[in-house]
């Protein structure tokens, strides 16, 4: 049978190992394992969140209120902006996805980073558009701009804080390279990690309202899955002029977040100190990964995010380490498959990350 | 700026009104709102599903087993087929989604009843795919396969039970039909309500087992939403054959349903006695609705399904009609919109239909 045809190039993504997979395959206890390798904020989601979902769980029946209008009212509220302004997606993955498929056909480009979140480029080829990549670590805005010169694409990615490398890209910087960029052009701002950013250095902060305001031609995409605690909920949104949502707004399903979902994101909406707290724990503990480095002779690239990558002197190899990790129940991302001779590993709570340096350096 | 062009040609699915919206328009008690508008199990979940959803909340911060082993083994084990035959989506909306963007482009044609699940269309119009359709109310498997020997669609939509007009197809029919079929035409048959159906009256009932395993050209869908009180989980699947299958996977997105809706998926299939009688009091529930249409002097149509369809008579609107239900705090479906002088009710509890009743009577 016959299916579109630029499916032969898509590989299918894949996702950081779950719990349990280590246990069917390893036989390791379940309280054992220590899972690294996905970026979920490891202090969980604000009590009073999962007491909601608790609580309601019989609601689960009915389908949510494809309005979402309490939860847009309170991101509405959090970026002081419009409702109009935003659309909901299950994680803001699915806001990327309904770009690609609003925007992008077989005559389509798309610019991304060299290493940047994977889901571009495979929504990119689920339409079959061209991907256009530049040939640094991290972001560099004038040969993004030398490309966009070149190559006119139709959408431009710039991830900040970018996955899987943990750096970001300057307010500054930001500012300066999209007042190059045509208002014909769609330019996604993935700012997943950007809770993090703002709390480690204000200069790395950008805010939808102005971004929108400044470049029309923008959308902003966030998240409820990492600073907020809501991985598993599947929760994120998308902040952009009407003009833009309009185009989306056809490609989301009805119904495309859960009933629990949609009351978790409210909710967690309503505890932004946990959100905070979570954040400065997560720096406390970074320096504790950042002095490790130093003390085992690795590199590392500086991280605005809640995760850190190692990247590995000659002499050893990442996915070596990766599954000697796995094998004693420790779960982290090898970068192999970005080219990188790097392993990113998620921060965890105090207790895990001393567990953490203590195997690594038993490895070694 | 510019987006996919056919994506002027797009319709924005209109979901039943939630209970919230009737909260805030009319300002009614949500203990005085009976929903019956779309069509979840009024006895709501399996109380061991709630139980371990409301044990398990705090989970909601880590991302689901991507390979939901669990989940994907339990419904194997309930149709007797391999894991490997199974895409998870969330709810079948999702797995129809997936069929649409790996088989439909520009120059595809899609066969479906006049009147069906109206995301058939939707996803079609979203590939900018040409849209068949019958001309009869119910499925006219005849007419359906001039259209094919005529058309040659590359891709055709049974929906058995239908949705919105609750009427189910012989499996001696389907069968009969489905000989005719190429294998390369894909052919979805669409069970979200099978449950009922089997359990009402076995001629109308088919097995995904056997479909495949006779027709590997056609995909079963099917749903928790319905008969298993998982509407707002959103967690349904796609049976076929692997060489399907391999390109519908290429479109899910990773975590593409929630934790907890995991769980409920993976707790809810070892309940099948609360699936079983739910389904039973829903058509002693319903056998009272066909007694209130006589009594009233309404027409409806047989219902293999937890709703049922109103005609009703000239002098009648249904969209006035809805509209004064709701202001009594009772939501229906209008099928206005389908062309039809209609309403479709879900099936409620005992207490629920009562009161429907009433105020039905009270506003005819």
């Amino acid at each position: 049978m016959e299916f579109n045809e630029h499916l032969k190039n898509i590989e299918v993504y894949e996702a950081g190992k779950p719990i349990e997979l280590v246990v069917r395959e390893f036989g390791i206890e379940p309280k054992e394992i220590i899972k690294m390798a996905s970026n979920e904020n490891p202090f969980g989601m604000s009590p009073n969140v999962s007491k909601a979902i608790s609580d309601s769980a019989k609601k689960g029946y009915l389908y949510p209120d494809d309005s979402m209008f309490e939860l847009k009212q309170g991101i509405a509220k959090r970026f002081d902006i419009s409702s109009n302004e935003i659309i909901i997606g299950a994680g803001s993955d699915q806001i990327l996805e309904f770009i690609s498929r609003a925007k992008l056909n077989e005559n389509s480009k798309v610019l991304m980073n060299k290493i940047t979140f994977a889901m571009y480029s495979i929504y990119a080829k689920q339409m079959g558009a061209k991907i256009l990549q530049t040939d640094s670590i991290h972001h560099d805005l004038n040969q993004y701009l030398e490309i966009y010169k070149r190559e006119n694409p139709d959408l431009i990615y710039i991830c900040t804080p970018n996955n899987p490398t943990g750096d970001a890209i300057s307010k500054e910087e930001i500012y300066s390279f999209l007042e190059n960029i045509s208002s014909e052009t769609l330019v996604v701002l993935d700012g997943a990690y950007m809770e993090y950013a703002k709390l480690k250095d204000k200069a790395y902060f950008v805010e939808p309202k102005e971004l929108i305001s400044k470049f029309p031609n923008l959308i902003y995409t966030g998240t409820f899955s990492k600073a907020f605690g809501l991985g598993g909920m599947r929760v994120g949104y998308g902040i952009a002029k009407r003009e833009i949502l309009e185009n989306l707004l056809k490609m989301r399903p009805p119904f495309n977040i859960t009933t629990l979902s949609l009351l978790a994101g409210i909710e967690a909406l309503k505890d932004e100190k946990f959100v905070t707290e979570s954040i400065k724990a997560n720096f406390v503990e970074m320096a504790k990964f950042e002095n490790f480095a130093k003390e085992v002779g690795f590199d590392y690239i500086k991280s605005y995010t809640n995760f850190i990558t190692l990247l590995l002197p000659k002499g050893y190899n990442s996915s070596i380490i990766s599954d000697n990790l796995l094998r004693k129940g420790i779960i982290v991302r090898d970068l192999k498959g970005y080219k990188l001779n790097a392993i990113r590993v998620t921060i965890g709570k105090p207790e895990e990350n001393s567990r953490f340096f203590h195997i690594l350096k038993s490895i070694l």
